[in-house]
């Protein structure tokens, strides 16, 4: 079943969203409720938001998604700020094609880089990986950011 | 006279450091606007602000001012997002007094590193010299930013 792209964010997405993002294991409480704020923002300014959304669905059911979003004192520089993938759905190449569509949406409106932002801790190596297969690449590493001894690693990528 | 710091922003505040800010001559209306925004959430929000102020005043005139604050998404890392000293009183000092002030109120509230950004433009030329002079390195390149061509400069200092 091909996988079907949307991007506008509805009130009943939200808690869809909420149980994917936990569904993960992979993030906090108080990241779980940042991911559905910015999924509120885009509800309620929608295009005004600053938070883009791509919903990646198969039969009705969200897969992931990716929120992403132009980095405002830039010309055209975009941050991907999320990308979710249910658990039970990975290794299916839904993350690449999520990114895939999603810079095609950033190319679209003039965007010509991509960046990313991860952790250097031991947990964030598969993340780490996917922006790598993703055709990212590590631009700067930003020493004793997240805490003492966690680096904050920027992948970026041109469009 | 010595400098007379304090921290909280009040409403007669906002024409005089937006005329500070303009006085200048370094910021675009744009970027006027952000800073004005800024001390207006300060004003409304007071300690709850994700932005601290710390402004430097003589005989009543506001000569300088930084704008800082957490990192939200980081244990014990600042942002410094703005300093500004009046084109008058360049040169004597106030810039570094500030900062000085600045990293003292960081440091009583447990913070460990402090970030400042800045464009590889050459019209930033004093910016950089400015945060090398206060004790900042360059930790980190971003090319291509702002702009192709426009890379953002991340200055760090251990606290």
């Amino acid at each position: 079943m091909p996988l079907i792209f949307r991007e506008q964010i509805e009130e009943k997405d939200l808690p869809v969203l909420r149980q994917l993002v936990t569904a993960t294991g992979f993030f906090t409480e108080a990241e779980i409720a940042v991911a559905v704020e910015l999924a509120e923002d885009n509800l309620h300014k929608k295009k005004a938001s600053d938070y883009r959304f791509l919903l990646a669905e198969e039969a009705g059911t969200l897969l992931g998604y990716t929120c992403y979003g132009h980095i405002t004192i830039t010309q055209s520089a975009y941050d991907l700020y999320w990308i979710v993938v249910s658990p039970e759905c990975q290794g299916r190449g839904i993350g690449k094609q999520l990114i895939t569509a999603t810079e095609n949406n950033i190319r679209k409106a003039d965007g010509t880089r991509l960046f990313a932002e991860t952790s250097s801790q031991p947990k964030y190596v598969s993340t780490r990986q996917f922006y790598e297969k993703s055709g990212f690449a590590q631009e700067a590493t930003v020493r004793d950011f997240y805490a003492p001894g966690d680096n904050k690693l920027i992948y970026a990528r041109a469009l």
